[in-house]
């Protein structure tokens, strides 16, 4: 089964069922089936051929969210693009996939033109509002007359989405239409995305949680409400107009809506269901937002880009004799379909309560990192993923996240890895040494923060290297706090700068912002 | 993910929680972990090599549900058996499939011994209560030191059903691993099966529909209650006892516990979900069955082995608007996950409310038939599963089944092709000529009824031919009546007899059985 598959289905049970919403437009699922093929064929006399890839950047619209469906039925591959890149973090991106289209809205037009002209063999293609005369409009592809399906399906690579890296360069995560369908029916398998769902897309298509929701809808043949981009104003406007039923938010976003003047004046009565993950939430937070929502099931999530959805989630532990032991504030149980398994560093599997590397297995594992085999192999082993966190299984199978092994910054939703930003700095001619960490924030949960030692006799400001960051790194990467040492930091026997013990210090008296 | 990953899970979200019941016998997904990989070392010491069958013929119990995980845990493909079938029957099915093991319970001991002589590579094993001195008991193989998972997953196939062929003679329906996972996760996705799901199995593990709850169940991490064979008074007091929430039922089954004695003063508070399909259901049943328990769901479901499970089914449409548009007597909508479509001959897709041979894609459908290559490939063309039945798409996406292409009978809940039946008869001296046809039945839904044409002169009786059928057929098959005619049967230009044309007289005013 292909995503286009799916839409066949879509429209046969459920053809006059509204299947996407944005601002004042909207689909039904029958003219989203007589659309795509046409889209597909557009694309395909734009140059595509079957295997290659249509990246996009663009913040979120209904023509983007048609392009999910219609490069894997003209046969190709979709890489959603982040928008919040610089034009050096993406031209490295678009040297390793090599799009042979590249859509842009009104927003990333100059960034993509710039694009362009570094990759000639590149075809723009126009998604926004104002279309300019010189590049190919999207208006023109659903003129073009309907292709038949490329049947791309089951293995087959359905999208790139790129992450940061722990070497500090991003990664293409390959994931197939399998992946992501199977990641699909874990969610209707806990009873959401279900065909009565009118899901707020509030992430990112760019990121897996942001553009999943397209694939569990259509699966479904449910509703999906798209915004451009968050706001908590536009989010509560949204869910009381469109009655939305469900949404995923980060932590941020939740304390952001919850937070908000017009909170307690908005309806939110259709508002079910909450999903929240991609990082960590304190147990504060939570118990505002349980609070502020009474009427609404709350779910928390353990998931990555790599796993195509999430891999642990729980819904009924959050209150009573689960609130007791401490395990609402457990990631979850293992998803239907899938296995989780805590391994040492020699790949043992390790007893229940001791901490080890989270590893996943389960066909919702991605196929690999787009043309990297040997980090593809060293993260899957015996079809296990490994996840790089840290975590521990308690005694009712309950996973409990301790530790980004990677060395990974969540704030506000995003995934920054120390390297990327250390290696940015390092570049700066005063900086001796430097490393990179999350400290604690009330606004993004962590804010990235920079300790670095100078040559000596060399000077910098913070302000200095904050704008040397800005030069290469994209704006939620870039440290929002640097400090000076002239200490050398405390060491391993084996001579490794001891991070996790630097980072502590922030940290003291909280749950090392995971709990 | 195969079936052994699934209870590995099973174990470790829910561990304490009951995963079987069997009279007073009860064990929970821990013990159940602990005891297939005994089971499984036992099967290996058996003799059992990766690859090879153990067939299973016995009343449904807790030991036999063990081996449906203990066999593919020890590398081996499990074939349960049809407890009816006679022993002509069971030998062409044994000589088909060569078990290396065969489990056998009281009821079916005498019959395990005679197939064991046909066949002396077989080696019996008692999984019954009352254990004979000279057979392998199953009681020893708990005994036996643990081995390690053999890994069967994915396409690897699980296990071996046979069904009745339009031929004459028994297919082996070949189900991997992911068809009855995939199976299962559609179940998960309409909301049943679910985790906090007390399961009835009131059908016998050897059809489909009694042994895929077991997969399901596993992949929940529920529970299920087993009885050794149906009786409206056994399922009664199972759900007061057992506090049962769901269970399948074929119609003959739901009019049997609606009409028991028992039934009003039994406590079925806890009965959310009944499952009815495998044959047709009248209106005047489901009206029965629906007033009779009004606080209890009824899904509708249309499958059949070769697609692990169902393909369509319904649940939201049995009253109210659909109703007046007859809607609730459609089989369902396209399952999440599949595709439906209805072909004419050419295999070309009809439009919607045109009938045609109902064709289902998707990840439920069969490895095919063991070793059947060409009736595999006539099945299933292009990906897509050819079932035999006649139906229509309606305009809402509702499939309807109007005729079962295939010629087949369905009485109480089992099938019977015309053409073996007709084959049995057809080797008695007097008979010339016969036709079999399912005639209205108040108990069956539909009885198998045949009508003969004698040679010249030749003298037979009722009872002599159902007497000749039974020294060939299982019970179920023999005809309950017989009617005897001179006149040659009406045919066709192509002079093919119109038993669409003769079975239509017995159904007149009624709706062919099918609603």
């Amino acid at each position: 089964m292909g995503l286009t598959s799916a839409l066949a289905r879509a429209a046969q049970v459920r053809g006059s069922h509204t299947a996407l919403v944005y601002g004042d437009r909207r689909l039904t699922w029958s003219e989203l089936e007589k659309r795509v093929p046409r889209i597909a064929g557009g694309l395909t006399r734009l140059g595509l051929i079957p295997g290659e890839r249509v990246a996009v950047l663009s913040l979120n619209n209904d023509l983007y969210a048609e392009l999910f469906l219609a490069v894997p039925y003209a046969g190709g591959v979709i890489v959603p693009l982040n928008t919040r890149w610089s034009e050096v973090e993406l031209v490295k991106v678009i040297d390793d996939c090599e799009p042979r289209i590249l859509a842009v809205d009104d927003a990333c037009l100059a960034m993509g033109q710039a694009l362009a002209r570094h990759r000639p063999s590149l075809t723009l293609l126009f998604i926004g509002h104002r279309a300019p005369g010189h590049i190919q409009n999207y208006g023109a592809l659903v003129e073009c007359p309907p292709i038949a399906d490329h049947g791309v399906t089951g293995d087959d690579l359905y999208a790139i989405f790129y992450t940061g890296g722990t070497t500090g360069r991003s990664k293409g995560v390959m994931l197939s239409h399998r992946n992501v369908l199977r990641g699909a029916a874990i969610a209707h398998s806990e009873g959401y995305y279900g065909e009565e769902a009118i899901y707020l897309v509030a992430a990112p298509f760019f990121h897996a949680s942001g553009s999943w929701p397209l694939v569990a809808v259509t699966a479904s043949a449910a509703t999906v409400v798209i915004l451009p981009s968050f706001s908590a104003e536009g989010a509560l406007a949204a869910i009381e107009k469109h009655r939305v039923t469900e949404s995923l938010f980060v932590p941020t976003m939740l304390q952001m809506l919850i937070e908000h003047p017009k909170f307690k004046s908005t309806d939110l009565s259709s508002f079910q269901t909450i999903v929240y993950g991609g990082s960590p939430i304190t147990s504060a937070l939570l118990d505002r937002a349980v609070s502020a929502l009474p009427n609404t099931q709350f779910i928390q999530a353990y998931g990555m880009t790599e796993l195509a959805q999430c891999a642990a989630l729980q819904h009924r532990y959050l209150k009573g004799e689960h609130r007791t032991k401490g395990t609402h504030r457990a990631a979850g149980r293992t998803c239907y379909g899938l296995e989780i398994r805590i391994v040492d560093e020699h790949d043992n599997v390790v007893p229940a309560g001791q901490v080890g590397e989270i590893c996943v297995r389960g066909e919702t594992v991605m196929l690999g990192y787009w043309r990297r085999p040997e980090e593809t192999e060293a993260a899957i082993r015996d079809g296990w993923m490994h996840t790089g966190d840290g975590g521990r299984l308690d005694e009712d199978g309950f996973l409990h996240v301790v530790d980004r092994v990677k060395d990974m910054i969540i704030t506000g939703g995003e995934n920054v890895y120390s390297l990327e930003v250390e290696n940015a700095l390092a570049q700066h001619p005063a900086v001796r040494e430097c490393i990179v960490i999350g400290i604690p924030s009330g606004k993004w949960v962590e804010q990235v923060h920079a300790i670095v030692i100078l040559h000596h006799g060399a000077r910098a400001t913070e302000e200095s290297l904050i704008a040397h960051a800005r030069s290469l790194l994209a704006g939620y990467k870039i440290p929002r706090s640097v400090e000076f040492r002239t200490d050398d930091f405390p060491r391993s026997s084996a001579n490794k700068i001891l991070k996790r013990q630097i980072r502590e210090a922030y940290w003291a008296g909280r749950a090392s912002g995971i709990s």
